[in-house]
């Protein structure tokens, strides 16, 4: 059986979380906190980062990079049926779905989920006992997340699909990057239709439901429009 | 005729620079500084990172994750002649290379060569005034680079390459950052023999040698060890 080593409120784990689901890829999860730095976990990923794929009878694959292209690279002796492409198109189309993984897995993260993640949830399990968040952190981050709601209203607004025609591991990216932080309650919906469109239609999805249907033990409850497609 | 577009101490350019030269794919360079946030440079690449590709008649490829997979994508049609295949070998191995190149590109820019290049040379043209690097931030930062230089050693004591028997784009973009952190004369070469016979054969290859006799405006001069191969 194949194993995937995530935390249930990491983007990255979800995303390749849907990327599994969207190939039909069926994976026993095993939950990892990721400020634990536990020694176990260190050494199978040194760099302590999540997730990390490991495939029966095969090396673990450390990190969303690392599998999203492995996933690509054995989609078609993996996969069971028909497979979603997670990088689809010609070159050029390929190279703009990556810019757009890079920039929410990327920019998105170091600017708005990963500062929101450690103020708001990492911080009540710090090592040291529960620490308030920092509220100047939290002010910059809500600044941040404008800007990107903002891009995201602008690429949705005339794509059917984020990177093109077709649906792609940037569209499985953001979503994980969003249901993250729609759990936190942090998304102001009312100001974004196109994005909002694009993200009903995703939260519709078999591979989106399961990871919406999850509760974080120790985290407040999401706000209730979270699960739900018609939102 | 094609045009990079990049900055000569990115750790990201170079590693495209050494890339596209190890694929004798030539490019006229267009120097860009990252704190200018030139509007025209956004116009293109709206994330405001480098480097961005524009290969003649194509739309440009922005960033180094679209841009490497981009290059190992369309290798063949390219590439003049024999060409570095930037991934190379079986799904495992080409795993393992881009675990690597998520590492040093990914965790080590962050805990390293970014906040360094930020207080040694982008302080010296921050829009309000040349202004003092920050000693706390240094000293975390070389902290880091000792940490992160023992896992070099590591890696390159029982393996010809980073990620395997091959070169590939994980030494590509360990050689970019390290020849960044060398120009600022942050590497104690003494303490690491084996990353640093790995650095020599680096240095002596003909895609490095360009890169190391270029100095870079404004800021102070490189040790004088910095372009020799026998260092």
């Amino acid at each position: 059986m194949h194993r995937l080593i995530h935390f249930r409120l990491c983007p990255f784990s979800r995303s390749i979380r849907l990327a599994l689901a969207e190939q039909k890829t069926e994976v026993k999860l095993e939950d990892e906190k990721p400020w634990d730095w536990r020694a176990e976990f260190l050494a199978l990923n040194p760099s302590g980062e999540l997730p990390v794929l490991c495939l029966a009878g095969e090396a673990p694959v450390c990190g969303t990079y690392a599998i999203s292209e492995c996933l690509a690279d054995m989609a078609g002796p993996l996969a069971a049926t028909a497979s979603l492409a997670l990088f689809p198109g010609d070159v050029g189309q390929r190279a703009e779905v990556r810019r757009l993984v890079d920039w929410f897995h990327g920019k998105l993260n170091r600017e708005v989920t990963q500062p929101l993640l450690e103020e708001k949830i990492y911080s009540r399990f710090d090592a040291s006992g529960s620490r308030k968040p920092n509220a100047d952190v939290l002010r910059n981050a809500r600044a941040n997340l404008r800007y990107h709601l903002g891009y995201l209203d602008f690429l949705t607004h005339d794509r059917n699909w984020l990177a093109g025609p077709e649906m792609s591991f940037a569209d499985l990216s953001v979503a994980a990057h969003l249901s993250c932080l729609d759990y936190l309650d942090e998304i102001a919906w009312d100001e974004r239709l196109a994005a909002r469109q694009w993200y009903a239609r995703m939260k519709s999805r078999p591979s989106m439901r399961a990871i919406l249907a999850e509760r974080v033990p120790g985290a407040p409850l999401p706000p209730a429009h979270y699960p739900d497609p018609d939102f």
